[in-house]
């Protein structure tokens, strides 16, 4: 895989915190991402899954949370996400006409590893989000099937590829080209080091409101760009994954603290905008069959949280501009199309790290 | 449509309030039924499809709500709801494994009605409940397919049989046949007459603890059939429905009422069961176009609201009642079966109403 | 103390579970309950102190939670309960204009418990519940003051009255003299056995709707009584105490179950009741200060969770009775006054067990 | 009273949209704001008290609605707030241990105006908010009485100070002297122009994150102070007030995005501080009594919201902003005191609006 430019190789650090290896949510061990990319004239659309490990999720469940900043979506599964605290499938991320065809996919994928559901033991619960690609992606067509559904799980991996990838092919973000970013941090606490990572896809926000690093950049670009503002149908997607020892209730706190980095690249959080985080944390499974004793669980003291909060309002922040920067031109429906960030920075020679300067 | 002997016809009265004509969700103006059955063999399933009125629902929204008394449960499109206090699509009922299904279902019916959408108005939010069919419908096969959806939207009324049709095919309830179960109430407030209707799905509960109207039938049953304890892999689906003009808040305080019922027939809301009431007022709709002017909605005082908790709590009582008593015989899955309660009734020489009174 | 008649000396049994030796809150190891009662012509009021812990609170937090059956109360303090999961002070329960009153008292009771508040470390969340005890009371006096919320505190025992005492001195329910009640429930688990119970003071509902067991009682009192229907300005406060390892999350959902035993008296939860539940679990207690290691929670696998269910739900029932059946006479405010239900069920000859018979 | 020096002096705007007259939460027509100030010695503390109306609020209830960012605080009257959807007192903010003195003081305030409270009607419910002022105020003297409270509401006004005053006189934000801010935004609409203000208590952050219109300038003056970090165990309480026709579901959704405001002056949302909005809308009120028809209510179609976001969200920043740059500075208990920011900027010279340009 060529190396792709990312946020931070225009010398932009987000925050203060340590990134992990890769700056992505698979520097979460054990975490792996897969992507389908649909490509093709009208069709710019796809599928991302995240997997919190490579076993059978339904029999070893991961302590799972959701936060809803705005609730104009589709996201499924959340109910249940809330009653018990527990993640059970990869998690699927797609557009808001496919979540029929990817809960069908989850449910497959399930079945098929788990001849006991149905018969012996209950039902599974898909996690799916979405967000509406509707001008670059002809969505009416819901192009997304079943086995685009099941590649993306069955590719995943610990490397994989961000911008105009997986779910974010035909996302817009702040009007510009959208996509997939991601981002990591190290939690360091006095019993362990531990990694927060994120994985987004982007298709909120007006241009004027665009902002890298307190700079702003959107305004600056309005200026050229002179276009018109769009009623805000978006969305934006985030998942994050930790293996920090946490409750389903510390790891609600958590995910409520990713709205920090999302409102400091601009959002407003309009109205039409879906934006929903789904996490989950590693460090426990819990077991589909109850066990003959109790279960047991390490978590954190409520005073050791802060860098935790910290490190999702960074990796938030930065993995969205990941997301703005590595994303490739897409000529789609109706050869309707946004400028790239990328694109418009060489052409108006916009340099991100000048305006902002910590020292005195 | 030959007359089903339902709980009035046993002289049982359930509360105190008068019901609507036909003692039925659809004794709500405007509101119709629809069902598809699937039963043959291995396959006892279905669909059912209420919908609040038979215009275009995306452009002309009901005030809507849900709440969640149990989330072990997959329903869909709770999220928006809950933000924007709207329903756009027929409320679609299945089983467990076919929400992916009747979701594409519903955005097609969406898709077709309304050119817009994905072109210059957004998506659609798919409102689908579910309960798990396991016992006598061999739910891994996902018999429910999108032509079944349909053709329950398509074949709404504002009659309709209950018992062992639609989504209540297959479902059992308190370790008999469950199924479908409706009642109405109606409420005097000084402004006009109102009304109250719900529509069940019943699919919960162990023998033991079914009570009709105070009596302890489950447990006098549970001597003749002295049957094994089964952990409760169920759930009851609750749709309820009014013409009381109310805001989104107000009609969630209405839905939450519904406990009430489902208590008294036994319910002790076990672990496994994913009990989720969905509901809509027809007073207002709400266009799906921004208008020139303000919104208007004319809704009760807080101190009005007496009336609708009791119909509901009673109308739901009622119904999980009525779904029991109006089940017919299924043998499903594996030749798995449950006794129906008319059945046990006439074999043991039940009376439901000799036990309670309330004269002095 | 003399003995109380209790409603299974009716041999009236609410469920099938087993009660705890003494069928109270204090059932469960280490709780107490300390009861003021302020019982003076107008003045018919008192406090109600429940103890997870006899030690430091503010140190060794409990597990905590609580849930809002309906919110038209003034409860205090769950806002940092539900964020945190944890409770650090004496619950306080009094009359509905005394909240402040008690707020500071607790406060009082902390600080002087702990130095370093508003030093070296935070403040204090004190946890208040009220009911309106207005008819019987002169509420606007505010007769609670802070040296009667401390003496509740200070003479907290494992013993104590239920019926017209405590804050439950001047409590009115379903229009008959209400006030303290309680109960508990084993629960058999294959790693132990455990005890949830609870303590009520219960100022709700209407003559008419009261059950008892199954029973409708009030219909009959009715028919004698003529009374005339009152407004529900009442309340319903319910703390739960359990020696049950769960998450606050798991101590959630067992509080949600109450409002089965609230329905089955009778309840329809009408809009001026204000019915709020607080809880918690002294499996585990948090420590204040940050430790060096990880916190360890033990807990149950959530298919474990029925049997708590069950308990809390046929608890919950048995409270309300027993603060219905213990209930002494008082006259207060204006001469008003009520009835109690051990007179009406004498001078009426009302039996309580004849009418359900769960034999064939 | 003398003219202030606020951020906008310093040619800072913050956002695109246009202020109110004072650019103050009194821009909203009708809007009081009261402050009682102690501050002497050891006691550096206060009440403010925000008026929706002058007339009686118990009768002539405002839609309201509450949202919590971060739980960790001790705001009361919360529960009925999100049932019912309105205010009937006014809102009062002090110090974390005043809270049961301030419900006393809304009480005795409610009852003088409404004598048939506790007679023939209920109960009221004191809406108050704190803070801890543990650094500069000896807290644990809960100098706030009764007086002090009673005296904030009687001298409510369309004009007050920001700075080190009423509920603001002891806070800290951003390792500097906080206290009292406010700001306001104009909202255009097709059918009027309507008003959002705020007023907030800041008491929360750590130097290192302040951040000034996209400006760190919390890192620049780390440089010279070289803090030691404090946990944090502050707060910031917002107030918001509209003349928008809007639902309570409406009115919370605008809450929501204030922490696009708090997020973009650097807060990253700790875990010890209790971040809390309450908010209501002046366009409508809510008889206490029932009337013989329905109510009715004029609001926004939801796509109009999009202005109310921004105008929330921009103007909690500026009044984060603005209880900084006026505060004015306080030597407390134990001699502890914060620099202010207007004199650090002095100090070390440091510009606030040269960093920062939209001109390409």
């Amino acid at each position: 895989m060529e190396r792709t430019v990312r946020l931070r190789d225009y010398k932009i650090k987000i925050g203060q915190m340590q990134t992990g290896t890769q700056n992505l949510i698979t520097d979460v061990n054990g975490v792996t991402v897969g992507q389908t990319t649909l490509s093709e004239g009208d069709i710019q659309t796809g599928v991302s899954a995240i997997l919190p490990h490579r076993r059978n999720l339904f029999k070893e469940k991961v302590i799972g949370s959701c936060h809803v900043i705005n609730g104009f979506g589709k996201t499924m599964g959340s109910i249940q996400l809330e009653e018990l605290g527990t993640i059970e499938t990869p998690i699927i991320l797609t557009n808001t006409l496919s979540v029929g065809a990817a809960a069908d996919a989850v449910i497959d994928y399930t079945l098929r590893a788990n001849a006991d559901i149905g018969r012996s033991t209950g039902t599974v619960n898909p996690i799916i989000g979405e967000c509406n690609d509707m001008v670059l992606n002809d969505i009416r067509k819901q192009a997304v099937r079943k086995e685009h559904i099941l590649a993306a799980i069955e590719n995943a991996s610990s490397s994989f590829k961000e911008g105009s990838v997986g779910a974010g092919t035909g996302m817009l973000c702040y009007s510009l080209k959208g996509g997939v970013g991601s981002s990591s941090r190290l939690i360091q606490l006095p019993h362990g080091t531990y990694t927060i990572g994120v994985y987004v896809v982007t298709n909120f926000g007006h241009l004027q409101d665009l902002t890298i690093n307190g700079n702003p950049i959107g305004q600056k670009l309005n200026h050229f760009l002179q276009q018109e503002e769009e009623a805000d149908k978006g969305s934006i997607m985030l998942v994050a994954a930790t293996d920090l020892p946490v409750s389903d209730r510390q790891l609600k706190r958590i995910l409520k603290r990713s709205v920090i980095g999302l409102s400091r690249t601009g959002s407003m959080i309009l109205n039409g905008s879906g934006d929903i985080v789904i996490g989950f944390s590693t460090a426990t499974t819990i077991p589909h069959e109850k066990p003959a004793d109790l279960l047991r669980l390490a978590y954190l003291h409520e005073e050791e949280m802060d860098a935790a909060f910290r490190a999702i309002g960074e990796s938030v922040e930065e993995a969205i501009l990941n997301s703005l920067i590595t994303a490739d031109h897409i000529i789609g429906r109706n050869q309707n199309e946004r400028p790239t960030l990328s694109y418009l920075m060489k052409k108006y020679n916009i340099q991100l790290n000048t305006q902002k300067d910590a020292s005195p």
